[in-house]
């Protein structure tokens, strides 16, 4: 593709050869000459003087001296995402309900439907337009699915859940699967508390593979608009995730707590239940959260502490040999000191 | 329905307006004015005050004064349980064996057994009867599964694996997959050794979604009567867990460990292999154990210790720059000392 | 099985009564008369008195005197392994594509490829000699896997991914799942970025139950030979796990990380993305790896240092409170000493 050409589906302003041939993109550090790489982090801007790639991508501002050609934008990784679909697009799912897909005729389909092999769409399921479900899904009683949602194969949502438009479910994932919820009975064995609730899922949600969303005790488990979740994430019953939140692979939520939007919780972080998280915290990979967190920190440690407090303590406990020495040695200091007190 | 009737139904003492008609069932935070409550925890007695639930689940000797209606019971959170069956029942299976399920002739079926579409039951495998296998599960040859036991959809059951009765596995529950077994060879890689053993869940248990209990390498991985466990957990082969005891969210354990009954291990605590936990032991979030943990504690930390010392190290790991700072102020005060010591 | 036929079908030499029969084999503590075990780690020794085995493999030049009747060979564990192969063989699965199965006209199948019910093979696959598909599995356009590789049930194989001779994936595996990554739209929202690399599992290769390996944005994510997952281990995005590595159960990898040749990273181990692991690195188990870790090093703590240092501090954190205790005590004892001087 000419790179004159890409510039102009980009909406990039080109600076150099607008007749380069460009067959893929590729970062700095692993493009071929024939590739089109992006400069995001200036603190990269070094590798523009190694990389093979002969057009980059960069911030409109952009001012270091280069003789790379330069297509340049006000969001230069955007730019490089949008990029990729120019080279690449997954194969799409055939457009027909499979004849061994079993449907129910009390499912609603809407216009474009697709259905794969093997997938089990039950009574009262509602799909909108353009739903698409891989093979070997199987969607429970009266569940929604909105308009240009992907499900894709093995996943299962469950009774009553609602999923809105244009959300993505990795293979694996478990959407209102029953909450962790029992009552102790007097000989000490536990009763199961029906989840009565449901999941909801508002538009532009996409869930990672292997991830579960319990459904309510009662009421409604909700991630928000645009939240993002990767693999292996567990979500517990009657929790709510903010507007465009990620939850990186492996974090793990207890129940009936409370994220705020534009939150990060980095791989492995643990949240503890009845909880308020406040908007645009960020927590380190394998935090600990027992409490409530104000608005706008970043946090680390178990039990959580401002990050940097937290690498302060750390780096301590690191050198905590070093300093139990010193006390050691500096109570050794001291009794000499009182010793020679008492002589006198 | 009529609250005279949902007290008799639960066995409740009645105190108050026996007419009023209840539509729900709601946490006192949550609940709307024609909900019925519940008060477990006495620390939460000032919450009746704001309540705008009409009626409320209470311990029998419950004193506080309050204007609104009561139902006495001597377990009040198990009421609570048992109330929201009255108003919420799941959608029931179909009862058939669809015909897209894939059933060995050599299988043996119980009376009552319902399996949905696309479930595959190998040769040899015995279902009880009543037991519920929803779509897409596969159960693997000679594989037994106890009366009145439900099997989630997309979930796998491994060849000769025993499940008891009034079992649930929710969604994309794996029992019985290979443990994590290699011995190692003269060149450095891995030789597989074959998982012969395998797992045994007996009576009562739950398992949460795309949790996997790996069969034995020799005998077998057992979940005793009663035990509950949430989602994305891991139970290495054989390991053993007591009855009743409850293993949170994303728990982990590597194998050959037996946990004793009554245990909690809460979310993403991790158990190294080959040692023993005691009964009524409780593991809060994150705790890493390697050792052997004696019966009847509370544990935290990794390594673990008892939860009290560790909540005190916490706290002091936290203010650690001020430690160091203090020591480092010692040792200048101290180095003054000897100095003038010298100079007598 | 006559212990002379054992010894010789393990290539063992046999000192003692060659005429035992032999019913199984088991562990030294769980053994029982008619059963053989093995004695690999020489600090086990002394079970050798108490085990109820009749016969044991150990060592080429095991020492102690024993009245037990010896296997010797050079690798008592892996001619253990073998030993369990002699007992038990996995049910098989029948030889054929089952009706069931939807097997793409535009899949290439190798010889003696057996597809069990419900699975769904798309356009393009191409299947080697030998490989074995479970029930309820998908296999996406373009997936390619070799000669005798094992894929259980209701396992996921995306789209153009790669997977070597005499792999096994164990159940509920997603293999080429979408990696996590979004880029941040003006607005504050994500706009995902298409993940067109794929994943290659080179052979030998073996997934544990519910686990989750990302495709690569661009190029690939790679699974070396003979590297082995535990279960509910995620690896992101263009990540490479070297030859021979075992990763154990809920590892995560963020992504775009080189995990070096034999290592071993411990249960629950977390690895930030876009660093280095050094060949035959041990990361005990939760240790958290934000930093590149040079080679041949014993890792441990958040953030990972070496073992014994993080052993030595970990040990004074559990003591912590004494530690403030004593430095309290000697900042009075210099305050007092002080106090003297100045009367002075």
């Amino acid at each position: 593709m000419k790179l004159s050409d890409i510039a102009s589906q980009l909406n990039c302003i080109l600076e150099g050869d607008s007749n380069l041939e460009i067959l893929g993109v590729a970062g700095l550090d692993e493009a071929e000459s024939d590739q089109l790489a992006f400069l995001s982090n200036p603190k990269y801007t070094s590798k523009l003087a190694i990389t093979k790639a002969s057009a980059v991508i960069v911030a409109k501002d952009f001012s270091s001296p280069t003789s790379l050609t330069l297509l340049r934008h006000t969001n230069p990784y955007l730019t490089f995402a949008r990029a990729i679909e120019l080279f690449y697009s997954p194969p799409s799912l055939a457009n027909e309900i499979h004849p061994s897909a079993v449907v129910s005729p009390l499912a609603k389909l809407g216009k474009g439907v697709r259905i794969a092999a093997n997938s089990v769409i039950s009574d009262g399921v509602e799909l909108g337009d353009n739903v698409v479900v891989y093979p070997n899904c199987t969607i429970y009683p009266h569940a929604k699915i909105g308009t240009n949602s992907i499900i894709h194969s093995n996943c299962v949502v469950r009774e009553y859940v609602e999923i809105g438009s244009r959300c993505v479910l990795q293979n694996g994932v478990i959407v209102g699967a029953d909450g962790f919820g029992y009552a102790k009975k007097d000989d000490g064995s536990w009763y199961k508390i029906v989840q009565s609730g449901i999941v909801v899922l508002e538009d532009d949600v996409e869930i990672g593979a292997n991830s579960a969303i319990d459904r309510a005790t009662i009421g409604e488990t909700r991630i928000k608009r645009g939240a993002k979740l990767d693999n292996l994430v567990m979500v517990g019953h009657a929790s709510v995730i903010g507007e465009n939140t990620l939850l990186c692979g492996q974090v793990g939520l207890a129940g009936s707590s409370k994220v705020g939007r534009n939150v990060t919780l980095a791989g492995q972080v643990g949240v503890a239940g009845h909880l308020t998280i406040g908007d645009n915290v960020v927590a380190t990979a394998q935090t600990g959260i027992p409490n409530s967190v104000e608005a706008n920190q970043v946090i680390s440690g178990y039990p959580a502490i401002e990050n940097r407090s937290w690498l302060k303590s750390a780096a301590i406990f690191n050198r905590l040999p070093d300093l139990q020495k010193t006390l050691r040695e500096l109570q050794r200091r001291v009794a000499e000191i009182e010793r020679l007190f008492k002589k006198d």
